[in-house]
Formats: C-alpha cells, sequence, structure tokens
C-alpha cells in the first residue's frame, strides 16, 4: 500500500491539465489542484494511521490493501465501508475524498456486469475487469470515474445530437483495441487520480451502439485533456483563518475531453453491446449513490452542530423558534443516517454474490438530503445570524488596529469571546455562506444523480404489490 | 389462552359505559360498541390461526402465551412485536387493535420504574407489577391505558388547576387501599377491555404529589364511569359495501371518570413519590410511541396501494404529476418503515434488561409520520378524483335503476368495469374521505403524544456532542 | 326578484331526483335534500334583507335584479361581486351557496364565446345567449351548471372512449333541436336548480365534433335525470349542538345523466363547433375560479378563528408552537385574500368589455388556497386538541347524568366553563375532523380544477418575456 | 439634485474606513468598495436619464427633487417609490441601490415619531428632523442608516451586557450636543454615504434609557470608524465575462463604531426617551419593509427568468419535472409581488398623514420571500445543471486552446451555441451559485428584519376580531 507522499509523487506525470487557460506542469504544486492533490491524500494517511488502520485496511489470503478495494459480499462489508467513507469524510473537513470511493464502485459495478456480458457473448470481459482490478488494488491506485457526457440537447439521445461527439464514441476499432472521441462533464477528482474509468450514462438503443463504451486508461493518456473548473479559485488560495475548509479542501472536477484516445482491448469493458449500456450505468449508480449518502453524514452533522454552536455563543439557544429548527435539522440529519445504515443491513447479494445495498432506501435516502439540504442551510444561516456575510476578513484579524475592535464587538453570550465567536463565524460561513457553501448546494442537487434521477429509482425499486394487494383485498376487488 | 368468544363472553360484567346519553347494559351487543368489541377479537383470533401462531404467539418455560406480552430483551423480540403488531393492524383494516398492544407497553414501563422505586424506597411495587402482569399474561386479558388527564387549563399543573379534579388524584389513603378521583380523556379500548391501567400524564413537583398515582382496576370496578365517545356513529351503522372499513373496524375512546374508586394496595404502582411520575410516564411512551409507528406502517400503506390503484383505474398512472406525487407517497411510507425498523435495530437495554427501541429513531420516525400525514391524505384525494365525494351510497347500488346507471357511468381506463372502481372508490372514500378518515387524522397528530411531544423527545434523545466537537475542532476552537 | 319561499316553492315540479336508490318526490321536503335548499335559499334572503340590498341587489336602467346577474363592466364590479360572494357563504356557516354564482359565471363565459361565434359563422348565438341570460335574471333564477363529464378512461378523448356516452354528445339534430346523451359529473346545486347550463369540459378535436356541445334546459325536463350524491347523509340529519354547520348548511351534487334530452334550438349556445370547446370551458374558469376564490374567504377565516379560538379556551395561546402554528394560518389565509383582491384591482376588459380577472392572480390564489389546505386543517387539528375525535353526542349532552360530567371535565383555562369549551370543539370538530371537513378537502383539491389546472393556467397566464429579457440582458445574450 | 460623478466626488473626504486591515485613502479609487460607490450611483443616473426622470424626480412647489426624498401621501406616492426602487434595483443587475431608499424610511419614520415626542414633551424634534430631512434632500444626499447593535448576548437587553457599549448609548451630555460610545452591525453602503442615521434596535426600558439615542452624523465625523466587510472580495476583483454581476454590483457593509463620537444637538433625534426607542425602530421598520419587498421583485424575476432561459438552453423546457418547478418559481415571484401592490393598494395615513403601507401584507410578503427564496435557489440550480460549479474561468475562454473546447461541449439543445449557453451559465452561476449567490440567501433570512421579527409583525398586524367573531357566532357562543 502507498504512503500519502508517494500517492503525490505519483500524479507528477504527462498528464494534460488546463487551469483557467493555462497547462498545468505539476498538478501538485498547483495552487489550487495542489490543495486537491493533498486533501486527496487523505485516503492514503487514515490507511497509515495507527488509529484508524483495522478500518481502513483489509488482510486477507491476498494481502493487504485498502477497504475501499474491498469486494462487499456481507451486509457488515457495506456498513464498513460506509464507515470508513464517513470516517475519510470527517477528516476532510466535511469534503468526501473520493479518490477511491468512486472508482471501487465502478468496479463491482463493472463486474456485475462483465459477468452478465460474458453469460451472453461468450466474451473475456470479466476476465479484463478483474485484472484491472487487481491493478488498481494491488498499487493502491486513485482512480476517477467519468460517466456524464455532455450531452448537448438533453431532449436528444447520443446518436441525435448535431455534433456526434457530444457523448463519448468509439470512432474506430482496431485489432489492438478501440479509439473513442468525445467529452465528459463534471469528472471528479481526475486531475488527481492515477486512472480513469469511463461509464456510459444512460440507457441506449441500436443506434447508439458505437456510444455503448466503457473503458480505463491511465490519465496520462495522450489525447486525454483534463479542462479543470475555475469554481470557488478563491477558497484553496485563501488564509485557513478565513476559510477554515476551503483553503484546505478541494475536490477538481474537469471536463473530459477525449481526442482519439486509443484504449487496447485488454482496458475494454464495453464495445458496442447497447443493451448492457443502461445495466451498467445502474449498476454502477447502485453502489456509488450508497457511497453518496455516506459521504453525505459528516456534511449534515456539521450543520446541526454549527446551528447548535452559533445558537448557544449568541445565546439564543432557549429560543423557541431556534429549538424548532435545531429540531428540523437534527430530524433531517438523522433520518439520512437512519435510512442509509437501514439500507446497508437491508442489502441483498446479485451478480457474483455481491452485496447491494438496498436501492429503495439508499434513494429515499439520497432523496431526502437533496431535498432538504437547501432548507437544511437556511436553518444554519438563520441561527448563525447576518453576521455570515458582514464580517472581517484574515488580515482584519491581523491587523491590532481591527482585530482589537472585531474581537470586543463580536463578543457572544456572557464567558463567550469575540475571538471565539469569530472562528466559528468563520467556519460557519465557509459551510454555508461561500462558494464552497454554494458547490455544497448545487452538488446536494446534481451529484451521483439528480433529484428526478433518485426519485425514478426510488420508484423503481419499490415493490408496490403489497400494498396492491392489501387494498384490493380491503375493497373487495378480486 | 382465550379465544375471540372468551374475550367477547369476559367482556359481559358490570361495566359502567353511557353512549350518547344511555347506559349500555352489554357493550358486545351495541351497535357501535359491539363493532369494536368484534375488531379487537382479531388479537384473539390471530393467535388462534395456525398461519401466524408462530408469530403471535410465545413458548418459553412460562408455557405458551401471547407474544404482545413477551418482554423484549433482544432486538430480535422488538421487531416481532413490532411484525405482530403491523399484522394485526393489517387484518383490523388499517385500524390498530390495542387491546393487548398498549396494556403490555405500560407494564413494561411499570417493571422498569418499580425496580427503581423500590430501590430508592424499599418499597415492594416491583412484586406487585410482576404479580399483575402475570394476572394479564396468565389470563391473556384485554387491557386499557388511562394516561392523559382530562387536564383543564393545559398551561397550569395538577394541583394549580381551579378544580382539583382535573388530573386523577389519590384523595383518601386506607390500610387495604386508596381512593381515586377525577377524570381522564381519550381513554382507547377501555368499554371493551377487562382491566385499566392507570398512569400519570406528566413529571410532577412536590405540590402535585397525590397526583402522582398509578394502578390497575378491573373496568367493572364500583366507580369507574366510561363515557364512551359519540365520533363516527355512522360507521359501524353502515353497509359494508358503503364503508368497507369502518363498518367493520372500530376503535372506541372513552372520558373516563373516577368517582371515589377503591383500589387496593396491591393494585397501586406509584403513589405519592412524585418525583417517578415524569419518568413513568416517559418509559411507557418509549415502548407506546415504537408500537405506534409498528401499527401506522398497514395505514401508509394502504394510502400508497390505494393512490396506485386509482391512478390505474382512471387511466392516468404515467401522467407525470400522478407519477410525482405517487413518489411522494412511497418515500413517506417507506420513511416510516426504515426509520421504525432501524430504531428497533438500534435497541438498548435498560433496567432488567429490558430492551427498549432507540427513542431518536422512533420519534423522529412517528414525528415523520404526524407531520406528513395529511399531505399524504392530500395526495390520495387528488389522484382517486371528486368523485369520492359526489358519488353512490349502498341503496344506490342495490336498486337496479340506479345501479345500473351508477355502473355504467363509472366506468374507468379500458377494461376497468364501473362496478370495480366504484368498490375501489367506496374503500379509498372510507380511508380518507369520510368521518374514520379525519379520525385518523386528528390521531396523526395527537394519538400517542403530539407532535410538539415527538419534538421534544427527539431532540432530547439526540446525542449532541459528536456534533459539537466535530465542528469545534474544523472551527479551530479548543 | 323572488323570496326564499318563492324560491323554494319553484323547486316543486317534476324533476327526477334519486337518493339513495329512491326517487325523491319533493326536493324541499327531503330530510337532507331540503336542508340543501333551505341553504340555497340564503341566496334569496340576503336580497331581501335590509341590511345587504345595497351589496346584493343592482338597480339599474333595466331595473332591480341580483347582483349575481350583473355583467362585470369595471375592477370595483369584480370587488362587490366577491364581497357578495364571500357574505352569502359566510352566511352559509362556510359553505358556499352557489345557486346563483356559478349561473352567472356560465353566462358571462357564455356571452364572450357567442359573440366570437357569431363573428365566425354569422350565426345567432349572441342573442340566443342573451335571451335565456335575460330569462335568467329577470325571474330571478337558480342555474346550476354542468361541466365535467364522466370521462372513462382519462388518458383517452370523447371520440376515443369504449362508450361513446362517457361525454355528453348530440346524438341527433332535429329541426326544432338537438337531442343529448351521456352523463356529467359533480354537479353542484342541481338538485334545487330552475335551470341547468351544460358546458362541454375541455378542448376538443374534429374527431369530438359532436361532444363540443353547450345548451340550457329546465332541470325538470324528460330524460333529465338526477342521481343525487349520498356523501354526508348523517350531516342534514343531525343535531345542531353536534353539527352547527352541517347540520344547517348542505350542497348537494348530481351524478347528471341525459337519456335523450331534447334542446330547442333558442337553448342551444354550442353544437359541433369544436374548435370553440376549449375556449368556452376555458372562460367559464375564468370567471368561476375568481368566484371560487372569492367564497373561500370565509372558510380559511374560519380555520384561523378556530385556531385562536381554541387556543385561548384551552390555555395556550402563548405558548410559542401555537404562535407559530396561528402566523401560519394567518399568512395562508391572509395571502389567499390579497391576492383574491389584487385579481380583481388587476382586471381587464375582454370581448363585450366583460372584465375578467387578472387570470395568473387568480389561477395564484386557488393554487395556494388548494395547495395549503391540509396543512391548515392539520393546524387546527392540532391546537384544538384529540377531544376532536373523543367527545360527546347531542344526547350525552341533554341526558343530566352525562352532561353534567362532560361539562365540568370539559373545562378550559380559568374563566372558560366545560360548557362553552364543548361549543367550541363541536364546532371546530364539523369545520375538520367530520365529513363535511373531509368534504371541504376535497373540494379544495378539485372543485373549480384541479391542482394540476390551476398550475397549468397559472402558467400559460404569466407573461415570461419580462424575465427573460431581463435575464438575457443581464447574461450579454443579445 | 447631483449627477452621478458629483456624488462619487463628495465620497472623497476624511472618512475612516478599514478594508482587510487597511485604512481606505479613497473610496471610490478601491478595487472592492469603488465597485459599491459606482453601483451606488445608479440611484443619481437614473434620475439624470430622460427614460426615467418621470419616476425618478418629483417636480412640485418645493422645487425638483428625488423621488426618494418625497414623502408618501397617497397609495400612489406608495406605489411610485416601489416602482422607482425595482427600476433601480433591475438597473442594478439585482442587487439594491439602497443609497437613498434606506434613508429616506428612517427619515419618515423619524418624522411621526417626532411629532409624538414633542407632542408628549415640549421637545423640537420635529423641526430638527425636518431640518435634516430639507439637507438630505435639497442636497440631494446618500445616507445610511445604522441600526442594528452588536448585541453580545442576545438574551440580554442593552443595559444587562457585560461590556457596556455592544449597544450603542450615549456617554455624555454636553451644552452643545451629546457624545456617543458603542458599535452597530451590518451597516449597508455607509463606506460610501454622506450621511449616517442612528436608529435604535428595540424597545427598551427605564435602565436602558442612555441606549435610547437616535442622532445623524456626516460619514467624515471624528470616531466614526467604519470597519468594511471583508466578503466577497473576489466579485468586484473579477472579470465580467466569470461575473457578469457581481463584477459590477456590489453592496458593502460595515461594522461601524462609535468611539466618543460627538453630536450637536441640532442632529439628535432621540436622547433618553427610552419608551420611544420600540416605536421608532417599529416605524422605520414599517416603511424600510415595504421598501425592501419592492426591491427583491428583480431578484426573484431573474430566478424565474434564469429558470426559463436554461430550461429553454438545455432543451428540457417540456419536461414534466422542469414545467413543474417554473410553475412554482413563477407562483413564488408573483405573490411577492402580488401581495407587494396590494399592500401599497391597502396603504392608511398615519402621523402627519404619512401613507403607511399595510403591515399585515408587507409582512406577509416579506415573510414569503425570505422563506421561500433557498427553495427557490434549489430549483434554479436544478434546472441550470451541474455546470454551474464545473465551468471555466473568464481564461479559459480567452485563450484559444481551452475556449474552442468549451464551446464545442458546452452547446446546448439544438440551435443554442456552446458560447451562449456558457455565458448564461455565467450568469446563473453569480445569481446563485456563488459567493453573491449565498449573500443573496444571507440577505433573504437576515436583512430588514430576520423571520421570526416578520412573523412577530405579521401577527401583530393581523385584526383577529372578525374571525373571531365569526367563529363565535357559527359556534353558537355569546
Amino acid at each position: 500500500m502507498r504512503t500519502a507522499d508517494q500517492y503525490l509523487e505519483s500524479l507528477r506525470d504527462e498528464r494534460t491539465v488546463y487551469y483557467r487557460g493555462e497547462r498545468v506542469p505539476d498538478v501538485t504544486r498547483h495552487p489550487v489542484i495542489g490543495v486537491a492533490a493533498r486533501h486527496a491524500a487523505i485516503d492514503y494517511e487514515l490507511a497509515d494511521d495507527s488509529r484508524y488502520r483495522d478500518l481502513a485496511v483489509v488482510s486477507d489470503r491476498d494481502g493487504e490493501y485498502s477497504r475501499y478495494y474491498q469486494i462487499p459480499k456481507t451486509s457488515d462489508d457495506l456498513l464498513k465501508r460506509s464507515a470508513l467513507i464517513e470516517l475519510a469524510t470527517a477528516t476532510g473537513g466535511t469534503l468526501v475524498v473520493l479518490i477511491k470511493e468512486i472508482g471501487s464502485d465502478a468496479l463491482v459495478a463493472l463486474m456485475r456486469v462483465a459477468s452478465a456480458l460474458d453469460a451472453k457473448y461468450g466474451s473475456s470481459y470479466a476476465r479484463r475487469v478483474d485484472e484491472f482490478y487487481q491493478h488498481c488494488r494491488g498499487n493502491d491506485l486513485a482512480v476517477a470515474v467519468a460517466q456524464t457526457d455532455v450531452k448537448g440537447d438533453r431532449s436528444l439521445g447520443p446518436a441525435a445530437q448535431s455534433d456526434p461527439d457530444l457523448y463519448v464514441r468509439i470512432v474506430e476499432r482496431r485489432s489492438d483495441g478501440i479509439v473513442v472521441r468525445g467529452a465528459k462533464a463534471h469528472t471528479s477528482v481526475s486531475t488527481n487520480a492515477n486512472e480513469l474509468i469511463v461509464l456510459p450514462t444512460r440507457a441506449m438503443g441500436e443506434a447508439d451502439r458505437e456510444y455503448a463504451v466503457s473503458f480505463a486508461v491511465p490519465i496520462a493518456t495522450p489525447g486525454l485533456i483534463l479542462l479543470a473548473s475555475a469554481y470557488d479559485s478563491t477558497g484553496p488560495q485563501s488564509s485557513v483563518v478565513e476559510r477554515p475548509i476551503s483553503a484546505r479542501h478541494k475536490m477538481m472536477e474537469t471536463t473530459t475531453v477525449f481526442e482519439d484516445v486509443f484504449v487496447p482491448w485488454e482496458r475494454v469493458f464495453l464495445a458496442g453491446e447497447y443493451e448492457f449500456a443502461g445495466p451498467l450505468a445502474l449498476a454502477f449508480v447502485e453502489h456509488h449513490r450508497f457511497t453518496a449518502v455516506s459521504y453525505k453524514l459528516p456534511l449534515v452533522d456539521a450543520l446541526v452542530g454549527s446551528a447548535m454552536l452559533m445558537a448557544d455563543l449568541n445565546g439564543i439557544a432557549r429560543a423557541g423558534h431556534v429549538r424548532e429548527k435545531l429540531v428540523q435539522l437534527v430530524s433531517y440529519a438523522e433520518t439520512l443516517r437512519g435510512l442509509t445504515r437501514y439500507a446497508a443491513l437491508r442489502s441483498a447479494p446479485r451478480e457474483l454474490g455481491i452485496f447491494v445495498p438496498d436501492p429503495l432506501y439508499v434513494n429515499i435516502a439520497k432523496y431526502h438530503f437533496a431535498h432538504g439540504y437547501h432548507e437544511a442551510v437556511r436553518n444554519v444561516q438563520d441561527i448563525a445570524g447576518g453576521s455570515l456575510v458582514t464580517g472581517p476578513g484574515a488580515e482584519d484579524l491581523a491587523v491590532p488596529e481591527t482585530a482589537a475592535r472585531y474581537e470586543r464587538f463580536y463578543a457572544g453570550r456572557t464567558g463567550v469571546s469575540g475571538k471565539d465567536r469569530l472562528k466559528a463565524l468563520s467556519f460557519v460561513r465557509d459551510l454555508v455562506a461561500s462558494e464552497f457553501g454554494t458547490y455544497q448546494e448545487v452538488l446536494a442537487v446534481h451529484a451521483e444523480g439528480s433529484l428526478e434521477a433518485e426519485k425514478l429509482m426510488l420508484f423503481r425499486s419499490y415493490d408496490a404489490r403489497p400494498a396492491l394487494e392489501f387494498v384490493r383485498r380491503l375493497a373487495g376487488l378480486a
């Protein structure tokens, strides 16, 4: 297993990354992407920390490896994976680390679908996937996943777009591999991963055959161009005094462009079997949305804790309306926790005995989180007070002339110094009233599937027969 | 164990029950209360039914007895109890049976508190409670619980009321027992129970000493007067064609008046130890609110099933807004189920090793149910259509002249006869657009604790330390 | 203008009305429909009451006539009409009277569309409508409107149904008139009206030509069969002590069957001009939905008043959560009032100079009312307490034995007798926890257009250009 | 009247402003505050623009002056004032200008209360206020208002704080004036105003006598120290390509410190008459909250327009769930508009004939806006898509290498270029997914009164008698 330093070292290669119009020579030393890389290193640090080793590392007949790469074969495996994700995200200051979380979700999804593909076509996808899995696990790699195509006209399918490259597609099939072209949006952690797994984004029809493609490539592959998002450039370049979270914790997304990228057959996991595009997309989501609800737990805990802390510091903890809002926040957070855990406890084996968390409860949990996030933020902002957006910057607190005045006039309830209240406000501001804060809002609504996607999957996962039979019986219908 | 007939026979005694101003000579033959008694008999019928015997009956070294009377010593005991409650309520057409459910909650609460009382006072409450428990279990009795006092001015405590009898109190202590006076409101199933357990309704102070009283008496005790509610007299006297649920299923409440009722010491479980009034009230609620979320499950399933059935019969199942409402209903119902089950899985032992469901999740579940019930009803009414309140009565469907026209013009989507759609509408009407329907609305808000009581207990059950420490650490506060 | 007695007398004719399978010989003497007829008479009583005459009666060069029949030509006309509807509904104990309200909405809609029809076809519809209008106004008639067809499969249009009579249609065109067949659902006040106006329910295509029909007939027309709803038979037959509203106030709906009904040409207002079916349906809704938001005002006021009264009687008016719920109720009610009045103030002239309330605000108001009604009911139930469904019947309060106990134990806060609190509870029960209460819930969702219909019309009435241009300009888009 | 340049010139004086620890020599040339000053100049530009002159300028016997300074004496005055505020805010890219809006609200409040003060004390406050009003109006000044004290322990009043300076107070009364000390929070536009009006923040008791103080001073007054907020430093220093709103529009808040500031008696408007502290605070709010709902209109319009624009560009305008969200947004925005206008139409004269908007509807409108803002933002974020937070920066779109790729892969529905969609996304990002976006969220909850303040005032403004009497009459209570 690798250390954090080995991980960071591994990122110094020929990868093509652009940030604000400039090619980035070394992502680990970049003022913004470097923060993201060091944040991602948490997944390596935890495995190296004796306090967390039991949780973070699995030891079995294959040797020691990261628990993220453990194929879940029991409910308890899923609970432990969830606990590790929760720990890593809490260590990451409420921001998911993701560097192993998402890749392992894609790998189990590929395993499940490859076995079905091979059964139908007599292909050898399962072996390829397994070899790639051994490669990732054995070398303790950081893996990104590109799924969402850039899509163009959302009302049209891949083949119906005016520009054929708005979904990633196979443009050439060669004896040694395929050549792919197109672009994916919102690829997380790709700037600081070792490998990139590409998955289809939706169900496809026969016309979309060349769009039904899945594969893996190293990030530093010729023709693979990562256009890093400029979003929230400020946080990572700020003082930790002013931005306690976002100055240290960052996740990068890229628009990921494939300019005739060659992929050898050994790394191709789907190539035209369009009827499996939907199942593969779905299998990934079945695992990844459980990962998602797990890593949202520290975020919602931070909302609850922030509201309770500020209510106390401001001297309003006993006000009826504050109590009401705290109850809403606790209920919001713990409903997410309860449903997440229950989904793991209700997991069931699928292809190859891989345990899949109950999709009904995972999707209810995810929808609950996503739908209620903004209201929870409003409650935290409400309790914290308007000072969230009218307070000092780091320099104000460093210069005696201004610091003394701020520290005096930001005093809270009796016994609470302005200094402490300013620290608390800085944290809460970064959490819910900053560019990082709105990033979390948009992620709530869009990441790991939209609100509508969650509703759809929730509905499909619900077995309506018992309720219908119950009602028909009571109504006297045959 | 008793049969349903034995149970019904046992109700024919000297009990004092009034219904609409008249003394009821035999509750089992009364046109309304008789329906309630036969509904309650379900708890006996299930135990007698070979399909359900394993769930409904426990067999251990003490012999065979109703599972309701099993003291929960594991999470699995709670899950099975919950499953039995769910089964009984489903058999009861969405209406809880309660005749053993509530009494057993009170008994375990009394056991827990009696052990603490004896530890403090060297009293023998534990023995008394146990003997009464053996009596109920051994004779397979139906037991009601009177907790909520009539209360008068809600902003004042028991001793501060202008009329001293607005909370039940001890008016005399004799060598052989106590004499109690006052009245309790909303006592469910008392008209058709064998025994009545009385519990205090709230925490009390020294001034309320004589109001800190708990005991049990047979229903047919002199001075115990049951004023039966006149609410929904119509349902039980209607045709099952018109009211498929409420014509067969009924729960009675009484205003329960104690006119100098004598209680022998053997049946007294609290008598002045006012500091235990709150803990006893709370212990009951800890168990009973879990019972409550368990018996709400068939009700919410019926809402989901009704909406799905009517969407299908009306030919609107594919409309976007209908799909949206079905998703809301599924999410509402299954969040309740998930949190209820998770609360049982998270149960922990308390006094005497009795397992208590996790009060945080129980109260979140109960609040979720109660807060969302009316919106769920709105969604069902919305999908079912205005015909809920403009349709025929039972006679209209019996007379050919009107029946033929109704059956023709109530046809639904292709393939759905008017006859079937009328049956479905009758059921859904009874469920959500009838006096029975509003009864369920009011129960949702008030029964087993109000919305505010649930929020309060939810908040108190929440361990805020982890969230606060997490936030303080991230904010850089000591 | 007619007196209430003249109105009631006019209902004693050959009309064919069935109630619970039996033909009703005289609707005014029927134990249920008679209540509805006397309730409807309010519209006549008000005109006869010197306190309200100025509001209820218009006097112009055509003489004196009911304000309901005044064609709105200014915003003030609409405000006065709204005020009269509000007054009549408040007099009706929160239940709309409707006997002139709905017919006059249909008449102005017919006037508007007839002028367009004549312009296109050179027909004489406008004259026919005007003559019928003069007939209604001059004779001060009570007029019902049948619009919603029974519809069968809601996903199919009129002509596509398996049974051709699921929408009302022309089956024969004769020299002297047309013959119509089919059935309409949910026709309000038809049992106790003089005339029935029939309108199409939706936009239609060429295939639906014979379904594009509008006309008026006297209620006592051969072949016109009214199947009266059996819903809430109990209220009108109850004691006013137990049901202060529904024992006195009732609205009847019918399934209205046309068995080859002949309509002379003079009474035909649309006969095959299918492209006007949609506009006519819409024009009616433009007026009638404003009528609807006007008559919902006393209902929402009663919710606010009930909650405030019960909060006071129970001694909880100062509790934080009660205050919060009262605020929600006030905000709910007054948002409806504000939007309703603003819609009238923003009205604008359309065909023939007829003023139409601003459909955007009318539909926002209606949707606001309909979407929030159940939550408002929940708040009232919450504050009123569980006694809503566990209290006495009328007989309990008449017999001294039970009355004395109830009156003692239902005492409220200091100074509030049980007698008064019982009266208040009876009223609130009838309003929000009775069959009448659920009737109002279902009406909220379905009457005068469903939630979805309101959203659709709201969206269509919104002029998106200013907001789009504003945003495009700020975004730098041409 | 002054030009924008004259206004900017007037800001170059001896004012003491700190920004990020540094004293600012010239606010108009500061990279951040300068943006705020130029934004504020809009109020001067509009008056100078012939298109808007009729709205922005009043001409009466006193000559020409800004409409902001017109004392409202009719409903129409209020409607015009509201329209001007709406226009200025729209011109300001959804951000209120405030530089005359807030000061004029304070001035009319002072006029109203001064007349009452003089009536009670025979003082000459009214004359002082009027002279200061003439000064502001005659010189066309920019005026800030400091109301909210820094407050310390929110559960304690001014005099009960451990530090006596946590509310602004009189520390010395001299023959020529008073000396004040303390600090106010959240003072908007003070960095770029000419005058500062100080108002008390709450009702006060006798112990708080020296905290009951109101006065006005020029910004460049010795001892007056403005600590400018560091919030959103990024926006004003960014490219307009990346931040179309916040690069050009900015409002500054300060923590406003009074270090023994001398105020001559002519500028003192309250000095110890503690029973008028509450009425003055309230009077200001009565006017300012109407100003607030007026300037929120362009913001909510921008939310609606953004959602509609993005739905169109993304090709999802016809999706059912998108339609539903657009309806919610339209309803949200237009309910605010309807209630705001209705509040003006329902205004009534108070002291000195000054028209006050109906506080019931103003507060319902404000609460509606504030409570629903986050949900509205969620809907916009939902429709706009995840690209809000994963897209390019300004440099990416300037460099051909990256620009070409972004422009290709950000194409929208057929006919929509990536270039246009990128522009739209930049705007929507700035509006709802940026530090400026969260600024608006926090303002929604806190500015011009918190959610709780609005609920309290709404409740107090409601005349409950009609609803209570209606209900009591129906219930048969005397």
